[in-house]
């Protein structure tokens, strides 16, 4: 198998991990807030996995969604599982504002205007984390 | 509440639907294939619906998944629920193939390159509304 940098590497501050999966903060100065739920084992898609791991994956990712919408109080969430440039099962869960740099398109379409790089601060990175680790325990 | 386009229309072409969504196919000359599931109400995220409606939503939306991939035989499949148009839960079930129009990019991004409009024959179409009743009853 080809090295797979979601095998090799966490992708991310790690914010909680179980056996099956972990999430994960990206630093994305566009999209503060945005998480990634990563599958721990090297499959492609989720109908590769059994019903049971499936259903508890998206039940951890619409937990890290209750989190991001919390803690950083979004206009929507996009939630997506691609997979086409690293085919190993990730969730992107990113909370959208109408004044985004794409909004309303696709983080991954044309952008809609100039934005401020507005990293996340120390305070809600902390709490976004802390906001994880509870809604998962 | 603003007129809402899947409120008032079936959003295209209804191959399965019960009391909670429905999934239908649309028209999209790039991606022959292309599904979507619709919830019935006007409801904007995930975390919106009860935990009951949440999971089944999400095993119909693989159950579509693994319709398409027996059917059209993807290179991947990708999966995604936006909203920032019309917020109304809808997820796109779309069938990637490494020489479709944007590969490796989202279908949302810049495309790749140009491909010959390969709109879906009748007999493709047929075979996989077939099998989504199959994997739906």
């Amino acid at each position: 198998m080809a090295a797979c940098d979601l095998c090799d590497n966490p992708g991310g501050e790690l914010l909680w991990q179980d056996a099956l999966c972990r999430v994960v903060r990206i630093d994305e100065p566009d999209y503060p807030g945005f998480c990634r739920v990563i599958l721990n084992r090297h499959i492609k898609e989720m109908t590769d996995l059994n019903v049971e791991d499936r259903m508890r994956l998206m039940d951890i990712v619409f937990r890290v969604e209750q989190a991001v919408r919390d803690v950083m109080n979004p206009d929507k969430i996009n939630l997506a599982s691609f997979g086409n440039v690293i085919p190993h099962l990730h969730w992107h869960v990113i909370p959208r504002f109408t004044l985004d740099r794409h909004f309303p398109n696709a983080i991954w379409g044309p952008a809609r205007r100039e934005t401020p790089a507005h990293a996340i601060d120390v305070h809600t990175a902390s709490k976004l984390k802390n906001r994880i680790q509870q809604l998962l325990t």
